[in-house]
């Protein structure tokens, strides 16, 4: 992380000329006597307001890295025989829809932090997921969204946790992290920033969708009704046959470009029924999300809760960075050594500034797909999902 | 933290005997094969409204172990010349009594939970430190505050933010850890469930402190006439001569036990005219608080943005657990080579389960106390305090 700080002085710079240096987190700045970027080292300070400067991307990367992208949809006890053809091809279509997107803003020199926004918001807009558009009720009958995004290049980041109305909550961790001195905003204090960034706002009843409400009911009637038997673990049962994501679920991304930064992105609605202001591992920066160029980038699907205990983000950074472990040594170890055993259920998904990927999972499936630059692409759901990619994957 | 797996199986139970399990964070369970507890191991899990079960405790501990605790009362741009020696006597007597309640809590066999607790207590009771009573204002004139804890035995975590009118934020954590199936809750929600576990509540009155207020209206009228000079770093300025605390605080503790089992505790107001309901690090799991009896316990200080950046917290406990740093290399790493080199000022206190301590800051003073089972004790608040503890601490 030390090379951050030279880094940091490019940001603070440009930073300083946008807004006057009051708005960066990096307002303190870095210590005298960091080096100077690299020539032509991208400062990746986008104001979305603003025209783009022209910067031109290698067509070919010179140090011969893959770059590309890799999103999920959330992990959870997805059941084969209860989503029906045609709704298992809709998730495929629109896995594959979000990893295009993603990968186009890359293949056209685009930094990671846009690929995995890209991908996300094409996911936070389709009611499939559970994040924006059909995002899950709370206990009281209303849709609370969390999100954030990192930056692994500069260790930038961003998160709002229950936010209600602004139609995509990536580009809310976005503004956080790019135009507040902030990293997490919550609650109507966290919309009231947004209304300042000019984020699209809609009425809360965008996100009500009658699949996630029956959801809902279905589980406050097993509260009244079952209330012995409410593991909270048994989510197909809520699904009654429908499409079977369950309490949980969650939309991410993790990418890295043709310079060879890597970003982060998550984006949730929470648990079905969630009530108390609960805060999931999703907005929480470390937890569900965490990126850093010297390791990786991660972001986290499952249970939430057992995911914070475990750090599970950035313990898969740290387990690379301090104990010197491969990618899939360390995605795999907090997956099945940290989180199983304490009844963890979930994955994650990671990238490497050098291209490699892991998407370990402990549950039946998670809905998940993969495009870089080497040709490598597919789009997966269950465990036996392209096992030859699998078996690549989870040696 | 494998080792959890087995604790967890006596919590699960422990749990479903308290309430038919549904309000465990280990609802989902260990998975079968984890392997039986040791005999004799403490379950922890203290329910506040009943009565406590004996537990013997060892006199002198048999593996030869160091027990006790350390506090700290936040780390900032504390200058000896603006602090009168009538106040600063002040601040030594409250970080005195509150060491010796945790430590009393441990000689007496307790729990490193319930003597964080009890250190922790003793400072949101006091309008010292922003935390409690003594909390700094918000923006809107308002005390909005954040607690977490964690148990290093089962890795169970517990947080409330943005919190009005409880009146011990660290009993809200230590509720939320206990007696709902989530670690995170904010807001109103938060204090819902606070009134669920009969926490007393004061009026939001109860925490507006004149000296606080001051703060803010010096800070807000700053933010009009110097735009271009806020940098949010001068906090000597704030203070104007007051006890320059500035406009970040926290307190914190951290502690092992006679039985060798480590918690971690911390509390805040915020900062000074926080606004669109910020989040810091303090009730951050991973970022201000991390607690993990195989490496150690963490509670941290400073400009919470950096801190949740580089999962601070966690950070010290995986460069011990993956990275095989000792207590001091590793905090020492986290504070100047993570933090410092992004201008993450501030410090944290940790503890290992043998009763290793170390208490780095790159700040100009932190507030902290310590006292150990081998006699050693202390208060400092400067660099200079102390240069044999400090030489001890920081070689």
């Amino acid at each position: 992380m030390l090379a951050r700080g030279a880094i940091a002085l490019v940001l603070g710079l440009v930073a300083a000329a946008c807004d006057g240096g009051r708005s960066s987190q990096n307002e303190a700045g870095p210590k005298p006597g960091a080096s100077a970027p690299a020539r032509g080292e991208p400062s990746e300070v986008s104001v979305d307001d603003s025209e783009p400067e022209p910067e031109p991307a290698p067509k070919v990367d010179p140090r011969g890295r893959r770059w590309g992208i890799v999103i999920h949809g959330g992990a959870g006890t997805i059941n084969p025989d209860k989503l029906s053809p045609e709704r298992e091809a809709e998730y495929r279509a629109k896995l594959r829809e979000s990893v295009d997107a993603g990968y186009a803003v890359l293949a056209d020199g685009g930094s990671s932090l846009d690929a995995v926004q890209a991908s996300i918001l094409i996911l936070e807009d389709s009611p499939l997921f559970n994040a924006g558009k059909g995002a899950v009720f709370t206990h009281d009958g209303t849709n609370e969204m969390d999100a954030s995004v990192m930056n692994g290049q500069t260790g930038q980041a961003g998160a709002v946790a229950g936010i209600t109305t602004i139609k995509n909550p990536i580009l809310a961790a976005r503004a956080v992290m790019e135009h507040s001195p902030h990293v997490m905003l919550a609650g109507p204090g966290a919309e009231q920033f947004c209304r300042t960034q000019g984020l699209q706002e809609v009425p809360p009843e965008y996100f009500h969708t009658e699949r996630r409400k029956k959801a809902l009911d279905r589980i406050r009637a097993r509260e009244t009704t079952e209330l012995d038997h409410g593991s909270g673990d048994d989510d197909s049962k809520d699904e009654g046959g429908k499409p079977p994501d369950g309490k949980f679920g969650t939309v991410g991304a993790v990418a890295v470009d043709q310079r060879g930064h890597v970003a982060a992105g998550t984006s949730t609605g929470g648990m079905t029924n969630k009530r108390w202001g609960r805060i999931g591992d999703s907005p929480v920066i470390g937890a569900g999300t965490f990126a850093d160029d010297d390791s990786c980038a991660v972001s986290a699907t499952g249970h939430g809760e057992f995911f914070i205990r475990e750090a599970a983000a950035h313990s898969v950074c740290a387990r690379m960075q301090f104990g010197k472990q491969s990618l899939t040594e360390a995605a795999h170890a907090v997956v099945f050594e940290q989180l199983e055993p304490i009844g963890g259920s979930g994955g994650v998904i990671a990238i490497t500034a050098s291209g490699e990927r892991a998407t370990p999972f402990n549950t039946p499936g998670m809905y998940r797909a993969h495009k870089m630059s080497d040709g490598t692409t597919g789009v997966a759901i269950w465990k036996s999902d392209h096992p030859r990619e699998q078996a690549s994957e989870t040696p």
